[in-house]
């Protein structure tokens, strides 16, 4: 094996990028690799990660030699050059918007916010947490509903999850689900591929005449065609029959129509892209769910709540975590475990920042256009298709559609080509009468003189929007960019994220998300194209993802990537579909059978359940590996019926199996297909490949190993990766630029809204495998290794490391079981997480895979100064669990059980503990130079779920 | 008057960037003007200004309507393009260099270091002030001298400042001060402009054979040719003449080359540009100067050093500050009173992140590219200046220098022309084998094949370095990006910037920056120019720097702008030197009396020393009005020598006096000159023009009333504009693209080392007009009136105001006097200065222009909470003061003369004042949901003279 970390010589340095993002120099890693007991990273390395699997570096690589910084910028530029700057105007559910300034650059732009994590510890999370109230209050407020998630994928996929609430939540006794025939038709593409997944019948209608009898309906409001109806009637005869009824419909537009809840639908669904998120060719954006009183605990994803802290302050936390798959397992109704919080902190400040009023100009105005629009359109007698519409109007133009828009493209304008007679024109905030003078002139009338248009004008006046919105006082305050930029400010400074120290989270992979893989998600040259702009418009976006696809097949063993799915679950599920299409497409329906592990993450389940499958667990060792005979039990038991067994590898636990070769042989043997779950990739990457494995299918996190930022939950992009068998399985999309992809051509049904997913932020993992190489990402595997078995090695004698594979070793991350700690001094790991708060760090993942424990996943972009500081906290901590058994401090009223400590702990009022205010705040004398406060006790999260507040809560309650 | 504050109409909102600027809505106006006790603004503004110069709003205008920000944003990029891209090799001072992502966003497009005021209040400035120490160590080291300060302007004026230095601490009875032929052509011209208004005999010498008598000498290390000498036997013998010798050395090649300091400079001043500032077509840029030892008072400009605070505790803060004109007056040495903070910072960080031996590396691999290149062209029979180089070589090519350059041009590279048969190339960090390749071809050299080079091969071995430098850890802490992005936040984490609160500094003006009107600072097309760069490829510039000019000129009420000054104080001298041209052409030598009010900021009498001229004081009345009496003797006494009056308007005492006309009227008469400082435009901007009261030429400063953030202490811009007869005597340049302005031909000499000074930055002013509008330029002056007011009204119960004008009103600034409030009580304005920080508060300007006051200046920026916090607070401040005369608490232990208090002091050791910790940290409650915590208590400002440490500290300091 060759050297894996480069010598940091001085020539290197100004150089390589990969210096820059691995933490530990030569020098670090020869202290560590003396701790750790090896002579070198190799020697490790080669130890830790089974020889049977070891890939050898490749003579040759599509991936390029490492590129400095500044050449992938150049690059960069290049490739957004090559993009053709354009006015999209092609709506159905994506649109031009301006993203203020002011939030562009104190949130999107802003480490504080993007490399945040995802609010699992609510003490240290309360900023986003805000913004997340901000964004449910929002969504409550102008959908008429009682309660709103904290965001979904985006819309199509929200319809999908809608209609499994409808199924969930209806009495009536069928297979049927109602479908908008003036629905987009990306969703109407996810709602067929989905249902048939799950035994759900889909039926197309107008909703004229009697309806059939179905568990639920779902109504696009305003429609594709832009058509805005009152659609209560129906809603009343769905209720009626025992359905529900989920509607899609436009925030912007609800600014001025009656809301769906008004007109009677039971959860309502859509985008906040329009709310200032730019459109990235097709993501990533929020989409959102609210649901009517009643449905609360029936909604998918992540729901912010009020509860309150241990002196009774209120707090904001995620409720009813319980509902989640990762606990529900093969119980799960949905596989969604990811939300996209920093575009929905960036959808809430919009609305933050314009207020209702804001809200109702900006939508006045669009309206205003796009009637102006129609009216000349009228006046020169062109037909529309509808006269009651919002934002974006149908024209009929018998066999000059092409034609049509082919003219505005030359004028520099993307219009929707419907059909050869009919063409759709969608204004939005950035419209001008300027463009719509060009549209005009596109449809062959020059020299229109515009009116000023009259918002709404053919839609009835009974859908007119007569209720206030919005009226909290967040709404109202932030009105000046000044007060915007402090209340981010202020927002941010609650927040612990990576800016501030290490976030060890095992299994999530915080590692460095740099500034120039982040540069370009900025540039409007990517961040303003319509996902179903036409190819030649799209140059540049193709070949970075054409690039990106090659690069992460070959890392991975795989024949063909599809970069569609938006999250970790999506690319999950496109997996286990393609494995379902390949079965169905073999004629083998009877394989239905999906073997888990008992040790996967819940999300495997999840995930299965939705692809159609049947779950079947199979045991594990004490170790946490598969269980070589109960495998080979239950694939003999399910025989024909055995569709695949999912795994993850390096294991949940963080060690390397060493039978995964004969693992997948086995599944092979007996005609099943294998997927290997990517989460722990960054053990593996340059060392092995999944492909190499066994494995058939997987999906990457591109999230965790390829340096996408966290962005306090979300967003997330889910690759999903497979040899050339399932590749006509992977993910297509009607209105996808390209159906053939370097690994073949693409042809199972959608899973996200836009062709390429959350094409917005890829520039960010090109740049890193650009700036990388094949051999950088090796080195970083290797870092995280060395770094890994650094914290266990020292960590060990203080608390039991509870896997280990060969040479006592471990991958990426270790388990430090704290149930002996339990047992011995009554701290609990929820004690020592918020100790650690205490101690300025954000708690490793807690009680998973195995309850009573932490893993911890240091990653390679922490250096040994953070480590130390890491593990000596630990230890300190386990020093005054130490005491508290000893009976130096109460058990219920010593430094671990009162954490975390706030500034106002240690300064209001009389301080009766029996520990001393410098112990509690200042455990080590470092933090008095800097230190991050928490600004909330613990929070108690029963009283949360019991008393359930999901919007924003008023000024005087934390008076 | 029409109406000047626009109701805040929902339509409105989301276009109109007036309504983001500036902070209060109609509702806020209307219970402020309740509070005034006026019926409308206009009313109000009405009053304050004197009728007799009200301008009326102009019918046509230079400044188009009002755009948005998204139109603004677009203008700009089609300016940007209309730059062409090119890679500048042309060196003369400036290098293209890479700003490491992480400091780009980080500091550069961060508001917590660009809205950071100048750190006079150090206990809130520590993360700053100590990147500030790092520059000041990083020149120290590389400089091999004593003691550097925070920044220069630009190496030119750094040169002319050393030359001040030179002659101030020199024994030599001359006037003769030796400049290096092979200086910097604008170093050289800027020299003989300066020299020539303070009588010193400028002498250019190739210092071989002896030298003439000179009270210094001037040495460019390397020389402009590229040149690398040995010039220790010059210093020798101008030692031994009791001269001293400044050294110009550029800091990169000084990490190979021996120092100025071992070579025996006194004096080295250069720039740091290359140390990752972008270009920005000439600036800004940070200078520096470094001095050896016992030439430490002697420093112009701001000086970081370590002192301690009131608990011991070492702490940064500006060391010798009763050095600084605004001391001295007219006994000032220089007239320097900024520095360029930001890019200071980003300066230093550069050092930071690289370390030694990075940079060294970088250094080396630049030295190599230029003997690469050197060795191609010797091997073609081609004949170089200089064998001796470190990064620029100087070719002879009889007759073909403008052919050479103009292929170069072709193939998207800018030589240096130097004459008709010399070409220059300089090589920067960024040059590849590729740039090489291409400038070869250039001189008609294709495929050549280049070697690796060897750095500074021609250079003689004993100028070769080999002492240690940058050895304090911070160079060798943070060299991932991680640790490099957890630094730069825990410093920004130590310090007030407008991002937490207001920062409400009489004279300062510390409004919005928008992040609009920062955006294309950090576009490549505006960033990476050269500002010697050929005039067909920097268009975009011109265009914007024209209009720039012409509505500058229209708003002032002048005829001509210039903006090269990059500071105000630089603008301010370049006015002066106009008179002083504009009457030596008119014949009139002997008018060199200028003539200043005693209640003029101290800079106005630096400045004018600076010009050559006498100054005479001119009394006041006790509420700073000029006494027009004594201007009248005084103009009388000095009658044909009477060369200009400087007036400040509205007076720096925050009135509009009323005799403006009638002051300006008698000078004029006398053939004086009337100069007015544009310190205070923020209070006139279309209510009144400096052109219009008499003034034949001002200096504004951008960065107060044009949004141009304060960057923690510069960048400045300063532009000057004239009436047309002093047009011909405003600011040239050698290398100005243009000489012809709107304004007409400007024929002075240089004040900045770049023809367009700050010009990068030029943008933010640009924008913020473009989106104001002429109207919402109006707008914020009558906001910033009326919240001025609010504030005086408000407090005046409780702190007199000092100073009012008609109708009892202020201008746009109040001073609140607490010398009433000192001996009532004992409390001091320094001891409510630092109260201010426990509630959250900058302090407003601390005892100017009055000893024992405060002033206060809001800005039109803040809302009305937070200018209500902010009266609160000082009344409850006032309540404390009462409390302490009032013997509840000890004059010697309370909280007034305790503060600052760090979180330190209420959690570590023993409690023992007479007032609780709550009262300490928390006298208002809100505090608890978000406090800034000071990181030092209240600074000991005589312990860090008397003890002068001026570069950092041990870590162990800080133990």
């Amino acid at each position: 094996m060759t050297s894996v970390l480069p010598p940091r010589t001085a020539a290197a340095v100004p150089a390589a990028f990969t210096d820059r993002h691995i933490g530990i120099g030569p020098d670090a890693q020869a202290r560590m690799l003396e701790v750790v007991g090896y002579d070198s990273v190799e020697a490790l390395v080669e130890t830790a990660v089974p020889a049977s699997i070891h890939v050898q570096p490749r003579a040759t690589s599509s991936i390029p030699p490492a590129a400095t910084e500044a050449e992938a910028l150049a690059e960069l530029r290049e490739l957004a050059t090559a993009n053709r700057s354009a006015r999209p105007l092609i709506g159905l559910g994506y649109y031009d918007t301006f993203t203020p300034s002011v939030i562009a650059r104190n949130v999107l732009e802003n480490p504080s916010w993007y490399t945040a994590y995802t609010p699992y510890q609510p003490e240290i999370s309360q900023g986003r947490l805000e913004a997340l109230i901000n964004f449910q209050t929002m969504v409550t407020d102008l959908t008429g509903l009682a309660t709103a998630n904290a965001s979904m994928l985006d819309e199509s996929t929200a319809v999908v999850e809608g209609m499994l609430v409808a199924r969930r939540a209806s009495k009536a006794k069928t297979d049927v689900f109602l479908v908008d025939v003036d629905a987009l038709p990306q969703t109407k593409a996810l709602l067929h591929h989905r249902a048939a997944a799950v035994g759900i019948r889909i039926e197309e209608t107008s909703f004229a005449g009697d309806l059939p009898e179905a568990f639920g309906a779902f109504v696009q409001y305003p429609g594709a065609t832009g058509r805005v109806w009152d659609f209560s009637a129906v809603a009343e005869a769905v209720h009626a029959a025992g359905g529900l009824v989920v509607a899609a419909a436009d925030l912007l537009a609800l600014t001025l129509l009656r809301s769906p809840g008004a007109l009677g639908a039971d959860v309502a669904v859509g985008t906040t892209q329009r709310f200032g998120v730019p459109l990235g060719f097709g993501g990533p954006h929020a989409g959102y769910m609210a649901v009517r009183a009643g449905l609360e605990r029936q909604l998918p994803g992540r729901l912010v709540g009020v509860s309150q802290d241990a002196v009774g302050a209120p707090a904001y936390r995620l409720s009813l975590q319980t509902r989640e798959q990762h606990i529900r397992r093969e119980k799960a109704t949905s596989n969604i475990c990811t939300a996209q919080v920093l575009l929905a902190v960036i959808a809430a400040m919009y609305a933050v920042y314009h207020g209702p009023d804001g809200l109702r100009a900006i939508a006045t105005r669009v309206a205003q256009k796009a009637d102006a629009l129609a009216s000349a359109l009228r006046s020169y007698d062109l037909t529309l298709a509808s006269d009651a519409f919002f934002d974006t109007v149908r024209v009929h133009v018998p066999g000059r559609a092409h034609d049509v828009v082919d003219r505005a493209r030359e004028r520099g304008y993307q219009l929707l080509w419907v059909d050869d007679v009919t063409v759709g024109v969608s204004v939005d905030e950035t419209t001008t009468d300027a463009d719509i003078a060009a549209v005009l002139d596109a449809f062959g009338l020059s020299n229109v003189e515009l009116g000023e248009g009259e918002a709404l004008r053919g839609v009835d006046g009974a859908l007119h929007r007569d209720d206030e919105y919005l009226t909290h006082p967040v709404f109202h305050a932030h009105r000046s960019e000044t007060a915007m930029m402090r209340y981010l400010k202020s927002l941010a400074d609650r927040d612990y994220a990576l800016d501030r120290g290490m976030i060890p989270l095992g299994s999530c992979t915080m590692k460095l998300n740099a500034a120039t893989e982040m540069a370009a998600v900025s540039w409007p040259e990517f961040s303003r194209v319509h996902p179903f702009a036409p190819e030649a418009d799209v140059h540049g976006y193709l070949e970075m993802i054409d690039q990106l696809e090659r690069w992460l097949a070959e890392v991975t063993g795989y024949d063909a990537v599809s970069l569609q799915p938006n999250a970790g679950s999506q690319g999950e599920l496109a997996g286990l579909l393609a494995i379902r299409g390949y079965h169905l497409a073999n004629g083998d329906i009877e394989r239905t059978v999906c073997l888990i592990p008992s040790s996967a993450h819940g999300t495997n389940a999840a995930s299965a359940i939705l692809a159609g499958m049947k779950v079947v667990v199979v045991a594990c060792d004490e170790a946490g590996n598969v269980d070589l005979g109960d495998l080979r039990a239950k694939i003999a038991q399910h025989a024909d019926a055995l569709s695949a067994l999912m795994i993850t590898y390096p294991s949940t636990h963080g060690v390397y199996e060493h039978d995964v070769l004969e693992i997948t042989q086995a599944v092979h043997d007996a005609g099943g297909q294998v997927y290997v779950d990517g989460a722990n990739l960054n053990a593996l990457l340059g060392f092995a490949r999944f492909g190499d494995l066994g494995g058939d299918v997987s999906h990457l996190n591109l999230h965790k190993t390829f340096a996408i930022p966290h962005g306090g939950g979300g967003p997330g992009v889910g690759p999903v990766a497979a040899k050339a068998h399932l590749a006509p399985y992977l993910p297509s999309h009607p209105f996808s630029q390209r159906a053939d992809h370097a690994g073949g051509t693409f042809d199972g049904g959608p899973v996200s809204a836009a062709p390429h997913g959350s094409a917005g932020i890829l520039p960010i993992s090109w740049a890193y495998v650009r700036m990388m190489g094949a051999e950088g990402l090796r080195q970083a595997t290797a870092a995280a290794v060395l770094s890994a078995n650094y914290i266990a090695v020292r960590l060990r004698e203080h608390y039991p490391v509870l896997y280990a594979g060969e040479g006592g070793l471990v991958a990426h991350e270790c388990i430090l079981d704290l149930r002996p700690l339990k047992e011995q001094t009554g701290v609990t790991v929820d004690d020592v997480a918020k100790r650690l708060i205490d101690y300025g760090f954000h708690a490793p993942t807690m009680s998973f895979p195995v309850a009573g424990t932490l893993m911890v996943e240091p990653t390679e972009s922490e250096d040994l100064a953070e480590l130390d500081r890491f593990v000596d906290a630990m230890i300190a901590i386990k020093r005054e669990a130490l005491a508290v058994a000893a009976g130096e401090w109460p058990a219920d009223d010593n430094p671990l059980v009162n954490a975390p400590h706030t500034a106002e702990t240690v300064v209001v009022g009389k301080w009766g503990h029996p520990y001393s205010r410098e112990t509690a705040v200042y455990p080590v004398r470092s933090l008095i130079r800097g230190k991050y406060w928490p600004p909330v006790r613990r929070i108690d999260q029963a009283y949360g779920d019991r008393n359930l507040v999901c919007s924003c809560p008023p000024p005087e309650a934390f008076a």
